[in-house]
Formats: C-alpha cells, structure tokens, sequence
C-alpha cells in the first residue's frame, strides 16, 4: 500500500526538533490568549462503559477545529518584512479558515488556494474570514501547486499545514490545557494527519509528564504516519480515501515523523465505520458534532483499539467542520445498523387492499412509515403479482423482529 | 386555542413565592458542585451575523439536560424519613433521566411511570441511571394518573417536573452561572414548557442584576405560558403539538406562572420550521446537538423575535436529548431547504440511453445521485414517455438551476 519516497520538502528547516523549546509552547499559549478558546474537557461516561473518558472539545473551537492556533501562532511570529508581504496557504478544509482568521487578526493578507470544487461552505467560511480566496481547477494537489507558484512570484509567507514548528508550537498549547485542566490525566489521544497535531501535544505533555501516554490514531484508509513509523521513515501513499477527509494525508511530515517516532508511544488506525459509529456515539450520548478526522480518538477507544483501561483519558475531538450531507450519510447509516431504520421488501397479490392491509400491520405494531415503493411488473414477482418496499422508522432490531412476525402471521410474503 | 381553566395542583404549596430566597438558590449551587456540571457558555458569532449571541450549554450536562440540577436538588432536601420511603416521578423524556440519577447519587430508590410507547432509548437511559421504570400502556396523562396512584399506595414523595420551589431553586442555579461566567450578560433567553427553569433563572438574576433582561420563548404550536401571561391567568390548552417535544406542555405551573409574570421581561413563540433551522444551525455553524426544546432560545434570536439588538445575550440551550429519527428528518429538512438537496423529475422517452443521458448531464455538474426512480406508466407521462425521479445531492440553490438548465438545453423535460 505504502511507497517509501524521499520527502521533498518546502521551505522547512528539519533540524528544528532539537531547536523546540517548551518555552515555545508556553510562548504560543501567551500569544494565543484572547484568540483561541480554552476548549472544555467534558466527561463522557456512556460512550466506552467501564472506561474513564474524556473529550478534549477542539470542535467547539473558533473555526471548528484546533488549526487556527498553529496558524495564528505562525502568523504572529512572522517579521514585519514577512507581515507586510503577506500569507499564503493551501487547503480545502479546516486550515484555510484558521489560516484567513489568523491572518485577519493580525492585520494582514491571506490568499488561500483552493480546488475548485471544494464545497461551498468552506469556500464561503474562507472568505468569511477575511481571506482572498483563488479557485484552481482540479484537485487538491493543483491547488497546492498553484499556491507555490504564486508565492514565488509575489513573494507571499507560506503557512505550512502541519510541518512547521512554529504551528506545531501553536497547536502544543492544546496539551498545556489538557494538563492544565486535568492534572490527573492519564493518557490522551489525538487524530494524526500529517502530524502537526500530534507533534505538538506529545512534545508539550512528554516535556512537562512523560508519565503520560500519547496515542495517536489514523484513518486505515490514510495510515501515512501509521507506516512510516512502522517502516522506521517517511512513506508516500498513493491513494488515500477515508470519510475523515480533514486528515486524509499521503505523507507525514519530515520533522512531524520525526517527533511522532521520540515522542508518540503508539499509533493505531480505525476503519471508516468504526468512525461514523464513533460520530453518531457523539451525537446521542454526547451532544455534540465531531468530523471524521475529529472523532477518529473516540472511535480508536469506543473498539478497543488502544490500551486504556484503567486510565483516566482525554480523547482530542480535533474538530467539528463535517458536511451536512455527510452527516446525513453517517446517522442514516447509523439508523440501519441500530435497528431504527428498516426497508421491508414485501410481495403481495395485485388486487385492491393489499398495501393498505399491509401498512395496518405496520401501524399496529409501532412502526412509522417513511417511504412507499409499490410496483407491480417486476421479474422475481409472480404475473399478478407486485412488490412492495416499505421503509420505516422503528425502534430497534427487536421491533423489527416483531413487525416481521405480525406480517408473516397475516400472510404477507416478506422477501427480505 | 386556550382554555382558561382552574388549575389543580398537586400537592404544591401555591405561597412559596415570597418564601423563595437568593439564599436557597445559593444553597443549591452548593449541593449540585461536584454533581451538575458547569456547563461551558461558548460565543456564536456566526450564528446570527450582526447580534452578540453566546450559547449556555446545558445540553452538554450530564444526563443531556438541565433538568438533574432541580430533581437532583428537590430529592437532597428530602427529610430523611421521606427519603426511606422513595420517590415518583412520571415523565417521558430529561425529567426522567434527572430523577433517576438525582435518586441514585442520594442513594434512594426512584420510580419512573412512563408511557408505554416512550422510545426505547429513553427507557433504557432512565433505567441506566439506576430507577425502576413502570410502563404505563396509553399516553402521558395515563401514566400521570399511575403515578399519583402509586403515590397514594406507597406514599413516595412525587418529583414535580417543575412546578416545585425545590426544583426551581435548582433550575435557578443557571442564572448564577451566567452571572459569573459572563457579568457583563445584558440579556438572557430562556426556553419555556412548564417554567420552572426560566422561574428560577429569572428570579435568580432579577435579583441579583434587576438590569439584565430574562426573556422567555415558547413553541408556538404550545403556548401554554404565553397565552397565560396574556389572559393574566392560567390557561389549558386541549392539544399541543410540536418538535420542541420537551416543552410541550398543556398548562403552566401555578407558581411558574406567578414567578414568571413578576420576573420576565417578555414571552414569544417560534414555529417548528424556525426551531428546525436553529437545530440545524446549531450543528452546522456551533458544533453542537440540540433538542427542539433546548433550540427554541436560538430560534427566537435567529429570526429576529425578540429586542437583542446591541445587546451581549446569552441563549440557553437547555437540552439535548433528539431521537436520531428526528434528528435525520430535521437535517434531510434543512437540506432541501438550503438547495443542498434536490429531487429531479423529468419526463422522457422510453427508450435506451435515456437515463445514462440524464445521469451524464447531472454528473459533469457536479450532481452527486442519492436515489434514482424510474417509472413506465403513469397518467401524467405521453403513452410511450417515461418518468425519473432522480433524487441529488447539490451545493446549493444555484448549483440546482445550473443542473436543471443543463438539463433542459439538452432536451430533458423537467417537470419541477
């Protein structure tokens, strides 16, 4: 699946690591004070029963996610000279609108490139924010190609996503909070995309309470960081594809493998429907609204993926930006699997009466119709035949059961 | 729609009013530490563009609602030969839950008389916490009538869902929230069903700060307390119905509806359409899942029925506890209501090719397909036509035109 490459990489000093002071992080977290909130840690006993977990509630941050505090710390820390020439970034997602709303704070322009056909929400959001957008046709990687040309022709400060020490230093004061708010934490746990994330939590915790364990997770369908570590250096997928888009990332970064190697002490991945079980978890037991990339810690608990038991745990919720149509998809899902949602394919005599026998039954037992199909040629069906698919709302696999049984003790053929 | 009718009150002492001190508002601030949480007040700048608008999340307490805070506190003051013999409550939702772990924490036992029909996960929630639950075959008001039986035969203390000095002592230690986390607050929205929780926000904080404006919102489809506050007495309404399901409550308390003549500045109603966009607002733009009772303080602000203008003002979303059912249906709403969802229906001619045409056309713009029907016969089709129903996710309003001018310039009929 992997390809080992040689990373090429932008701009980015890679012997940084031995530079990084936990000096830095304290640094970011001063700067930071009055721009990016202290997110709640909330307690969330039914998720994981007989675990003690916690949630690290990055969604609620400004933006929706953990990315404006690297992007506003980086930006803060640029020259006058830099400032005044302005930021440049690539991204169809969380970075571009901490990128816009650190630029914005601090005064100066931002030009976000984006793939032209990134959702309108996030190109809006972009905007709202305060950045210029510039529309590339194509994919992701023409958008960032775009964005180096641009800066090199007018000279623009690029902001890195993740492997740049400053926004890892940024993204760190996350684990000054956890430990902050929790001292008695345990182990934590954090999404892992290319890596920034990751990076600046464990250098912040492992600094101050190497007693701590960090666990990263990754996508199965992006698990970059996951074989690196395994391969002992830097791998290059080919093809990524996951429902946490936010950290669907072909490689990690130089100096974020790097960290991830000294500092992270084990690094798992979750399967899409692990995830989408992980945000519809969220939704019912928790109130609250996570992306893929975001809830990929819960889901690394909720299937037992990591070693915590017994241990008092923050999982990092990174982030909340997640598209409602997507979100549609995930609960859907959910509905199906939970027993709450089923499709009964029913074959019945075409002669008057039948769908309304049928929807009796139906209605007798509990179960709420949400859709009708009633068709009558059909080659499976008998000439006279027809078929129909009755989709309810029901209240779990139990009811279903018993709807089942009503139609099959009344006559009806139930064909599924 | 409101008929005036004298209230029969259970067991209420109606004079409470002038007893009710600060004081014991204080003191249930103290008993709850440690118990309820001090749920986080989160900014929401983008929720109403233009207002200054924070979020008071009490859908992130425990149990998913405020409602612990006042059951937990009625119970802890029990006397304690009360306690030995236990307690009732009837509800089908967060009183419920609230009761059951408030007995639970003080070590008592609690029965909960609930409709048959209640959803499963409600019933299973409330036995979690630890009560024993009575299912009570028919609607509410039968299982009301079970537990005021069961009261007399057993002589539990019964757990009023709000019209209780106790519990709105309780509820009140909101208000003393919003004080300290936010002096600076100016005005307060308060969801209203039977009014305990506004009672006691509002009296806690026209007492401590007669200057901050406490306003109430009810679901226009049960607007108990307003019609109340407009009759100047108390008000029964036949039938209510609305989304907002935890405040649909028939008639107010004869306390509440004292407290809030005295203490609100001013009640308004919202549809069920404005308290679906706020649910669906809240997820989108705040990352964070409301119940239709917890949603309509927003939906109030959003659609401009209240004087907040200029004003710092703290929503209360007081709940969380959707069924997913609901949820899907709230979200799939506000889809098509904001053009990121559209169903197609186009009339062609049945012959090959014809709906690979269509789908191509729909593709290279962008159109993602959810479902496809096709259709032969039908009376409203030419004898050889055909009918597609053909079911898309989109960007928005325009991205639909675009599809449907691309459509109709190939030759497609569209019929909608």
């Amino acid at each position: 699946m992997a390809v080992c490459a040689k990373k090429i990489n932008f701009a980015i000093e890679k012997k940084y690591i031995s530079m990084l002071e936990i000096s830095e992080i304290f640094n970011a977290a001063a700067v930071l004070k009055g721009v990016a909130r202290t997110t709640a840690i909330i307690p969330a006993p039914k998720l994981c029963p007989g675990l003690d977990i916690y949630l690290k509630t990055e969604n609620l941050q400004q933006t929706g996610s953990f990315k404006l505090r690297g992007a506003y710390y980086k930006i803060s820390q640029l020259s006058e000279e830099e400032k005044a020439r302005g930021v440049i970034a690539c991204s169809a997602g969380n970075h571009a609108q901490g990128v816009a709303l650190g630029a914005t704070h601090n005064g100066i322009k931002a030009l976000i490139c984006l793939p032209a056909g990134a959702p309108i929400s996030k190109i809006e959001a972009t905007k709202g924010y305060g950045a210029e957008v510039c529309l590339v046709p194509g994919v992701y990687d023409d958008a960032y190609a775009k964005a180096l040309e641009l800066q090199k022709e007018y000279g623009y400060c690029f902001v890195h996503p993740f492997d740049d020490p400053k926004v890892i230093a940024g993204q760190g004061t996350i684990g000054l909070e956890i430990l902050e708010q929790m001292p008695e934490v345990e182990a934590v746990v954090v999404p892992i995309g290319g890596g920034g994330l990751i990076s600046g939590v464990a250098f912040a915790i492992k600094t101050l309470r190497p007693d701590v364990k960090v666990y990263g997770v990754q996508s199965s369908g992006a698990p970059s960081m996951a074989e690196s570590l395994k391969e002992g250096k830097l791998c290059h997928l080919n093809d990524v594809s996951t429902i946490a888009d936010g950290i669907a990332v072909k490689e990690p970064g130089v100096n974020t493998f790097e960290m991830c190697n000294k500092y992270v002490d084990e690094v798992v991945t979750v399967s899409d429907d692990e995830i989408a079980a992980a945000i519809l978890a969220l939704i019912e037991k928790q109130k609250i609204v996570a992306e893929g990339a975001g809830a990929v810690s819960v889901a690394a608990v909720m299937f037992g993926k990591l070693p915590v038991e017994g241990k008092k745990t923050v999982c990092l919720v990174s982030g909340g930006n997640i598209d409602v149509n997507t979100l549609n998809r995930v609960i859907t899902r959910g509905l199906n699997k939970s027993g709450r949602n089923y499709s009964f394919i029913i074959d019945i005599a075409d002669k008057p009466g039948q769908l309304s026998g049928v929807c009796s039954v139906v209605g007798e037992r509990g179960g709420n119709i949400i859709s009708v199909n009633h068709e009558r040629i059909n080659s499976s069906t008998a000439i006279n035949g027809c078929m129909i698919r009755l989709e309810l709302e029901t209240r779990d696999a139990d009811h279903i059961e018993e709807i089942r049984g009503a139609l099959i003790s009344e006559g009806y053929k139930v064909l599924n």
